[in-house]
This record gives structure tokens, sequence and C-alpha cells, in this order.
């Protein structure tokens, strides 16, 4: 039997992996430390570790009871733009426990080693996005998936360790986590509408992204380690077409049947625009649905009436608050409370 | 008075750079753990801290007590060859490391931060190397070196935080831990000739490096800080030659007075070839003296034969054994013994 490990398998992207696994027929194997997960996210059927993947011993015992054939590593705390503020936090979370990671499936002999990098690496040049291009990461969350991708090509190199890399495009649908006021913008004005708050927008919402629907971006991942072709290969994947912020304020306050209500914030230094090229996973994997915005954000809206609004905890350890952007500064809402 | 830290100041490149700190003017703190260093390196007149950048109170407290106007961070485990096998280590030290003084220059507002990178960070490109090219780096020292240069590009553009980045080339001379088997070649050679050993070579000795004596490289890094167009820049430093390892066998074998004795070792998957162009920081700079192999080596010598041989230790927490370079294993020591 095929044994996998899915890192961050309580998270979003993570718990769909891990679900496309099961499908597969492959026993699961989810770690997950519940920082950013839920779990009653982890579907049926799979085996449950709480932890994290910067505690090696645990990992080692791990690697060495299930003698993994593939590891998926979606375990990350994918805030870009709160990225800035927790440098060190950011860097061992997301290359030390890669690394972590890495090292075990060397020792091991892991067959494949999937990793969720991120459209962060490509930094705000030519567009679109292609994999031919040198990445040139601008944020530390970007710095850090690229060093992961830099990593993985070095021990493949000197190992021969198989992997895959993905670098999905702001990605969303049901098991987001819509709680987290740093990160995941459709879950944030859900969460906001379902508050009956003003949506937040960082600037004039003419920032352009291709937010793409987890049924275009999870089945691939899990799919990969069957897809020789994709050994030791980098694909972009998710949905084609941009929007504008403001393009999809709208959208989500139609599905979910409310009038748009919008706060502009001052502007983030972030990336003006961003969307990909998929034409060489869709070579590989074959063509996307490519579901549509309003399609996609229809079925994630019915989920999130379902669960509800979610309360969004501070980050306790900001470890710079100079330029924190507007409404992530605790000394900010002491001021203003 | 100017203030400054060297970190790595009880090191090679770190204790040259710290005295001439001292003849700019500068109150010089010297942080260093000892772990490649050595205390009798540390030139008088500074103010001698044994610790580590990993130890985020300690640096608090020297950055809360001396408000350092530059932060000069040479602190490193310079062992490139090796950083496949000690991957969790070289980026805990190099690149986690950095990133605490980063954090802390950035919230002290240290006027500049000035970063010893590494060609490592070129990889197997397009000769010379040259710094318009984007790096593209195939080990674990170079992915971390080249992380931090990235993450110093961020804290610039966020905080406005001055950087200078220097890319050493293979440097020697007085003062190289020259009891070190995994690194340094030229300190490698003059300790197996001082143990009337033989010289070690990794494959036939006919890759090449551009061998760059302290002199033209350790003056630059001090005096950067006074040079402001040197600010926000990154720069090649070292030798112009490129010298065959066979080439320099000959060398330090005259210079030490004996006939060259080498043994012939199984080829590193390392670079074959490298050497860099100097026409950025000549320009900003001014002319290096370029010291000659032949006097840079009899200098080194000198100082060689004074201070005599050293034992090399090995390094005790090898994470992956698979493939390690022939020598450098503990357990095929313990085979042949």
């Amino acid at each position: 039997m095929i044994t996998s490990l899915v890192t961050g398998g309580a998270g979003f992207i993570g718990s769909h992996v891990a679900r496309h696994c099961l499908a597969l027929g492959h026993k699961v194997i989810v770690l997950d430390d519940l920082s950013g997960g839920f779990e009653d996210h982890i579907p049926a059927g799979v085996e449950f570790v709480e932890g994290s993947i910067n505690d090696v011993a645990l990992l080692e015992s791990l690697f060495e009871k299930h003698r993994f054939d593939y590891v998926y590593h979606l375990a990350a705390y994918a805030a870009e733009g709160l990225s800035h503020f927790i440098r060190r936090f950011n860097y061992n979370n997301n290359l030390i426990g890669s690394v972590n990671l890495i090292n075990l499936s060397v020792l091991y002999k892991v067959k494949c080693f999937v990793f969720t990098s991120s459209i962060a690496v490509y930094g705000a040049g030519q567009l679109p996005m292609l994999e031919s291009m040198v990445p040139q990461p601008e944020d530390p969350y970007g710095v850090a998936k690229y060093a992961v991708e830099m990593d993985l090509k070095a021990a493949h190199h000197m190992f021969g360790l198989n992997y895959v890399i993905f670098r999905p495009h702001n990605v969303y649908g049901e098991n987001q986590n819509i709680g987290d006021k740093y990160r995941n913008v459709i879950g944030i004005f859900m969460n906001q509408i379902m508050q009956e708050k003003p949506m937040t927008i960082f600037g004039d919402g003419e920032q352009t992204r291709a937010f793409s629907y987890i049924d275009d971006v999870a089945p691939h991942i899990a799919n990969c380690v069957n897809v020789p072709a994709s050994y030791n290969e980098v694909f972009n994947v998710g949905a084609d077409k941009p929007y504008t912020v403001n393009e999809l304020v709208q959208v989500v306050a139609d599905e979910l049947g409310v009038e748009p209500k919008v706060t502009h914030l001052e502007a983030r230094k972030e990336v003006m625009h961003a969307h990909s090229d998929h034409a060489k996973a869709a070579g590989v994997f074959g063509a996307n649905k490519n579901v549509s915005l309003k399609e996609g954000i229809a079925k994630m809206a019915a989920w999130a009436k379902v669960v509800g609004s979610r309360a969004s905890a501070e980050f306790e350890n900001i470890e710079i608050e100079e330029n924190l952007p507007q409404g992530w500064s605790k000394k900010e809402k002491a001021i203003n409370s």
C-alpha cells in the first residue's frame, strides 16, 4: 500500500490534498500543529498526528514508523504581507521546517517530495509569470519558499530525491481559514460580511490577482506522484484570468446576497499585478476545469454560510511593528479602542 | 564615536575587518561563538563578547547597550561542500542567525548593515561571474547566503535599512582556520604539509578558483560604510586571476620549502570553474592591490610556520552521511582504522 505524509493536512489546501490522496488509495498520515488549520477539516480515514514540522524528534519517529512513499509538504504560514514583520518566525516555519522534512526524505528514500511553493517567488517581474523565469522574490515569505525550491533541486542533484514543485496562485474555497485577518482576501471578505462589517481593501482595489478555486489546484498536487513527466519540475497551478480586488468585492457580495460595503485602508507595499501562465501544467496534467470566479465563490459562500463567521486572532509575536499595514498593529488597536 | 558590531570577529575575514574598523576609529564590539574562530585572532582594542548570533536575548542586550551605528555580519559556517550534509545546521546558522541581526538592525535603526555573502550564490553559470547576473545557487550554503541577500533587499524596501553586500572569492591569508578539514583549501594544504602528510585533492585538480589574498578583501568591507555609492549595492571582491588546484599545490609547496606530495580523492560534486569580474568594486572603492598568489601565499606561509599545524576536528552533527566526500565520513574512518 502507498503511504503518504501530508503536512498541513488540517489546513486549507492540505485538507483537500489529503482527501484526493485517500481517493487515490493512499494510506494518509496528516501532520498539523493546528496553528492555522482545524481538526474538523481533516478528512475521515486519515491518521492525524498533532505536531509541528519543527519537532525533529516527532518527524523522525513518523518516518521510522511509516516509511512514507510520498511526502506532500503543505504546512506553512502563508501570510505573505505579514512576513516582513515576522521574519524569524517565517524562516523557521517555512524554511527550517521544510529542511527537516527534506533531510528525512533523503534518509528514508522517499520516492517523491511534493512541495507547494507560491507565486510569491516571482516578485514584481514580467507578466504572465512563467516557470522559465528565474525567480526574484521580494518579501521574506517568497524568499523562504524559493529557498526551499533551490534546496530541493540541490537535494535532487546530490542525493537523487525526486520532487514536484507547485506554485499555486491565490487559492480559495471550502476549508479556508476565514478567521485570519492577515491572509486570504476572499475569506476575510466573507468573514467581514457575515459580521456585518465593511470589507477592507488596501489601497484603491485596482490590484489584480487570478483567484483560483481549490478544485483547479488540489487534484494535480495529489496526483502528480503518478505523473512521471512532472518529476523534478516546477508548475504554476491555478486560474488564468486576473480580476481586480474591486471586481472581487462585487462577486463576493453578490454570492452572499448583500450590497457591498467597503473601507479603503492605506495601500500596502505589495505586488500590484499578478497572473501566471499555466500551459506547462496543462501539458503535463491535462486542462483545468478553470472554475469561474462566480461559480467558485458561490460554492465557497454556501460553505461559509454553514460554518459561520470566525473571530480573527491577533498574531502574538510580531517582531517589527514599524510600517505594519493599517489594522494589523496591536499598538494601533490599543490607541483606537 | 562610531560604534560597530563585527560578528565572527574572531574568525578569519572578521578578525581582519575588526582590525580595519579600529583603524578607521570605530569602537568595535566583536561577537563570536569561537566555533571556527580563535580568541587570539581578535585584535587588541575591541570588546569581545563570546556568544552566538542565534542567541536572540544576547543580541537584544547588545543592541540595546551599544546602539550600533554599523553592523558587519561575518559570522557564518562557510563550508560550502559540507552544507549538503548539514542542511539544518547550515540554515540555522547562516540564515536564521542573519535574520536575527536584520530584525534588530531595523528596530535599532542601524545606519548600514554590511554582509559578507559568497560567490557560492552564483552557481555554475556563465563566467566571469558578474553582479548583474541573477544568482542561481546550487548548494545549501549558497542558498542560505542568497536568501540573506534577498531578505536584506526586502528590509531595505520595507524599512529603509541600508546594506552593502560583498561576495568574496576563495579568500586566504593570516588568521585562517587551517585546522578545518572541510574548508579552506590553502589552509588544509599548509596544515597537511606541516604534518608531513600528502595534500589531498578532490578529483584531478584541474578545477579553477581565483584565490584572493585577505588584504584585497577586508579593507573594502570595513571602509564601505564611508562610501555612500556602495550603499544598497552588491560587490564581487577578490582576485581576478584563476588558478588550478594543481598550480596552487605547487605554489604552496614552494613557499613552505617542500616537494609537493599529493593524494587524489574522488571528485566532489562542486562547481568546476569559478572567477569573478571586479570592475564594479574597482569603480566604487578604487583598484585593488591584486596581491599575486605567490606573494600572498608567502605571507600566509610565514604566519602558518609560526602558529604551527592544527588538529582537524570532526564535524559532530552530520545530518546525512550518504555521498559524503572521501575523508569526511566518521563511519568510513571507523572502517579504515
